[in-house]
């Protein structure tokens, strides 16, 4: 079974292990090929290093390398390298990066320096990391460099910083206008991309932050027409619990783009191609005409609940496949 | 006191450590200020980073960081990045580079990547260590890349090789049969070299290599005109002891060019503008027409040694000042 999912970093990540454990453990499920289309939006230069941050959590995560308790960078993780660029003065200093961490980054840098593009890179990795042991591949929404840059607004002056300036150091709290994607509309799908999601059973979308996450990957020009053209059922997963994200600033994000910070409204950032939509057992949110709506508990506390949560995202989608009985 | 010192890697940056030492404890030296030309030929680019390890054994050495047990590298130092380069299947192995020793790296390359030339990053870690605080200033010999490469004959075969993997890979046992120093002929002295050498009080040869560390100085283009050319008594000190080097494959290197494993073979090579050599108590060589020969123990076992070595050799410089009753 081919399953394609776009992904952002922590909580696609742990959704996605999750779906990995179902496809092991349930016994009815079968064999799991599954492609991940990752996030580079958020990609980043420091210290003449390039960053992916959402294609690292992926990694470090379906790898068994991450460390558990952020939800990012590696486990077991030393910071020798860090202190001693800040005894350099090298700036900046907000961005947590570990020994380990920066050798990905040297790795990275060096292949891309030798022209190699970030899909083939993104490949090394993955072969690092066993991925394609477990039936996993991960493809960058884009080969194209595409960063995130947030306009924000301070004493009156407005300036764009990175995104990441803006979520890591200001932890989404300065007042932001809007998000601009530098390179977003000249980028192409990465290869495999596209066919990934055309040859799909089924395409599901993870509970990620759908403006700078999901919504970065849906800019990509021809992914968005893929998924409206695709034969497979598209089912996504609420990433608001109550009105709030489990983890990070999607609240923020849907304020920002003026979108009410609820299920319903986030499912109509995807309307044109959403087919099964996963809400959390108390949501107010209903089905309708061409949209399935399932209520089930959306907490990942563990890889158990997680798995729980991608199973019911997966079987929704299966019973929606055409041929299936779909509405 | 003006002192310029040309120097290599861990010999000349305990000599110099030990001459720092010297004129901090011996009631009668004037303040110094020594200005050290460092050896480039040895730079390498490993993993995309610029690697300058002559540089940085004088800067750790100097800055009371180095890895006394090594000579070279940070002490206290952890190897979590080199041991994740290897699982990520990154090459080469046999470099070894700490996760402080990588902190330099990844600077340095970030601002030459900005186009800073190398003596403005080599500033810029003289103030991380504070030699500026010990009045010592630090150039590069050239800010033109410069790569000393080995032709090591193999099963009848020649090929070059960078020279770090000649000496450190191969511990400089592959039979060599030349060096290529690539850029050198072009390479222009940086800024403040060639006036250094013109307006000291003494010039130090500390007992670094002569073939691939002084001898690639002396190679830059216009350096050797200046010595030849200064007013200031030229001191140097002999590598060897006993017919061998205290340390490193100086032997090695003086065979592969064709010149005797001796102290005076070894004063032959800076015969154009030498004036005082310093050589081990029992050296059987003995003082000439324009050149003066002082002997005394040349092992720096410890850093008393080592100032007692640097006191001896400025001393004899200061002897041959003009109007101080040179020979």
């Amino acid at each position: 079974m081919r399953i394609t999912a776009l992904a952002g970093g922590v909580g696609g990540a742990r959704f996605l292990r999750g779906l990995l454990h179902h496809a092991r453990t349930a016994p009815s499920t079968e064999p799991v090929e599954l492609t991940v289309i990752g996030n580079t939006g958020d990609d980043i230069t420091l210290f003449g290093l390039r960053i992916c941050p959402d294609l690292d959590t992926l990694l470090y995560t379906l790898g068994g390398g991450i460390h558990e308790g952020q939800g990012w960078g590696r486990a077991d993780e030393s910071h020798h390298m860090a202190q001693e660029l800040a005894a350099l003065g090298a700036e900046p200093t907000w961005f947590g990066l570990g020994d380990k961490d920066f050798a990905t980054h040297v790795f990275r840098s060096q292949l891309l320096g030798r022209g190699m593009p970030l899909s083939g890179v993104v490949e090394r990795l993955s072969a690092r990391w066993g991925l394609d042991e477990q039936g996993v591949r991960l493809l960058p929404m884009t080969d194209t460099p595409v960063e995130t840059h947030v306009v924000v607004s301070e004493d009156g002056e407005q300036r764009a910083i990175h995104f990441q300036e803006w979520w890591v150091r200001h932890r989404a709290e300065l007042p932001a206008e809007r998000f601009v994607v530098a390179g977003l509309d000249r980028a192409t799908p990465a290869p495999g991309v596209l066919d990934a999601i055309r040859e799909a059973d089924v395409v599901l979308l993870p509970p990620s932050n759908p403006v700078v996450s999901i919504g970065i990957i849906l800019g990509v020009p021809g992914v968005r027409d893929a998924l409206r053209g695709s034969r497979a059922p598209v089912v996504g997963v609420s990433p608001l619990v109550g009105g709030r994200p489990v983890r990070g600033h999607a609240d923020v994000c849907l304020r920002t783009i003026g979108v009410d910070e609820t299920s319903e409204a986030v499912a109509g950032l995807y309307a044109d191609f959403l087919d099964g939509w996963l809400v959390d057992e108390d949501d107010p949110m209903t089905s309708r005409r061409g949209l399935e709506v399932v209520h089930r508990p959306l907490l990942m506390s563990s890889t158990d609940a997680a798995a729980a949560m991608a199973g019911a995202a997966l079987d929704l989608g299966l019973r929606l496949r055409p041929g299936s009985g779909r509405a």
